[in-house]
């Protein structure tokens, strides 16, 4: 049995209880052994030492085969937590120097789960689709300024930068993840109406990397115009390939309609496998409930079986999702804890 | 009586009909004569000539007081109509030239409409808010750029421009608009943990505003948290402010929550009335079902409503919005067509 080294950064609030069940799930699930280095990353350890990513331990994670994040943030409003401070300084950091380009994020309405759509919009079909969401580029470059900052001819811009080298990657990425999946549907998100440099780029390398797969269909869609369909008719989507911020938004919004994001998973991930890909729920450290073994694990489980697919172990990662899938079937109203969930999805896995 | 000049933009597609009926209820419901002055812009003119808005025509516009427009978009795909060419040289131009830095977009849940949400989302309480988007300002600014384009080392740029001029002035009218209304609550959407230097603009000078309106109640949430909100609790929203592109994604799930945006109405209003206003549906022009009679002109009647709010006749602007009200909750299943619409809510007006 081969020895994969795992980074796991438990983080903040609810972030080290669904961590300690997706690691629980994951050691009977996975092939391989995981040589597990835990990181202490977060509000806690910012507040404590205003520490937020040590360059040396920035250096010993680049080492790892793989991360898993439970998830980072303090207090809503801690005036000794700037915005920005862990989103910037950490989890962004994170992405970016790591580069993870590629940004999945699986939405699909699970048994048993509650959508706020309505009935007939269910009825349509089934919701399963995935969002590649380019990670290392567009207004999250950071490439913003401002001048004459607190007076009334304040000027503040940010500045989308998008390269033919980023968007063609991350393109290429989401058409080989449409042609493996059953209905083979690509649709590119952007706003080529308005905002036409970006635009053109995004649209341009599109064409281009659908010479390279005959087998998918292509489809464009504006912003706007998702935000209706996913509203009216999400079944319609299979893979939606957009940029980052676009991204953010549809996965916040796709994740609602699926029930909401304590059950979404996600990967950050290197397709080149250049540096450690990096899998975390899509919910935050929820402080208001930490410790309480309140936290729904599951995100945080389906996470790891994103890590085991990208590990090149898809058997066990289907073998977690069943599991999960079965355990969301069969839930009751009856609450159980963060540990007895992540109990009887293990034993589901090992059974 | 006194005379009103109106700029007439029918447009293309269904924009003719729908127009026409939002002049029949405006001429029974306004207090003030229209002297109307149609313009022939849109698709088909700049098909048929190549204009699009030709200098001396914006020129005559300036001087007229309120605007009427259609819709204007030609057929999907149209290979001589590039993506961008009708939006930058003729919507976003007006919106820019006439300085309509207030983009108006009521957000109500009509009686009979009916809402792809569950009824458990929609008994949480009544959907009726009003998004104020900036609309001269951020990422449709045009300020963006490429380089090498068409090569694997283009790079393309489109940046986000915000000022404390077009940020304050915004946030003070969409503040007046919620001390306007019985909740008085506001709600700020940005991005203000990845976008900080845009962010922190709008998050100062709202802050600063506020204390002009200390009985409205200030919010911020995160754009990605807005989807959630959007999806599972609308009820929960009374006044939005955000930029131009937070705006747009918003109103157009905004439109789809309350039944579709075949009824959502908009304003792009120039508040300090040095241009004027423009009045339009959120809806596009819909070639497949242009000239059939076949069009909603709901929404074009109900942005005829807020032209009248906008030129001092809220009482008016309020006899439209009732009858338009008692008109969608005695809808039946039977079609009408798009001038028996008009008819009934006209009748309604007058009777
Ligand atoms: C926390 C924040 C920086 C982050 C993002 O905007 O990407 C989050 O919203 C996400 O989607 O992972
Ligand atoms: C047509 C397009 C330029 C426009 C916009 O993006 O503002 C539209 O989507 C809108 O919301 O009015």
């Amino acid at each position: 049995m081969s020895t994969t080294n795992l980074a796991v950064i438990p983080g903040d609030g609810i972030g080290p209880e669904v961590t300690a069940e997706a690691l629980k799930v994951l050691e009977v699930a996975s092939p391989v052994k995981f040589e597990q280095t835990r990181y202490d990353l977060g509000a806690e350890r910012y507040l404590a030492t205003g520490e937020v990513l040590p360059e040396s331990v920035l250096a010993e994670i680049k080492e790892q085969d793989a991360i898993l994040l439970g998830a980072v943030g303090g207090k809503p409003n801690d005036p000794n937590l700037p915005p920005g401070i862990l989103e910037r300084g950490l989890l962004l950091k994170l992405r970016f120097e790591l580069d993870h380009y590629v940004n999945l994020r699986p939405s699909r309405l699970f048994p048993g789960a509650t959508s706020p759509l309505a009935p007939a919009v269910l009825d349509k079909g089934e919701i399963d689709f995935v969002v590649v969401r380019e990670g290392t580029e567009g207004l999250y470059t950071g490439n913003g300024g401002a001048m004459r900052v607190g007076t009334p001819h304040e000027v503040a811009t940010e500045t989308s930068v998008n390269t033919a080298f980023g968007v063609e990657r991350v393109v290429r990425d989401a058409f080989a993840r449409a042609q493996a999946r059953p209905r083979k549907k690509l649709t590119l998100v952007h706003k080529t109406n308005v905002l036409v440099n970006a635009g053109s780029l995004w649209w341009r390398i599109t064409q281009q990397v659908a010479e390279e797969f005959p087998d998918v269909t292509v489809d464009y869609l504006h912003i706007d115009a998702v935000m209706i369909f996913l509203a009216t008719d999400p079944a319609r989507f299979d893979v939606i390939v957009t940029d980052n911020i676009f991204g953010d938004i549809i996965t916040d919004l796709a994740a609602a309609i699926t029930g909401g994001i304590g059950l979404a998973a996600s990967g950050n991930i290197n397709s080149s496998r250049e540096f450690p890909s990096m899998f975390e729920p899509v919910h935050g450290s929820a402080p208001d409930i930490a410790g309480q073994q309140k936290a729904d694990p599951t995100a945080a489980i389906l996470s790891g079986a994103l890590l085991l697919e990208h590990l090149g172990h898809p058997e066990a990662a289907a073998v977690i999702d069943a599991a999960v899938l079965a355990d969301l079937s069969e839930r009751g109203s009856e609450p159980r804890t963060t540990s007895e969930v992540g109990d009887a999805i293990a034993a589901r896995v090992t059974g």
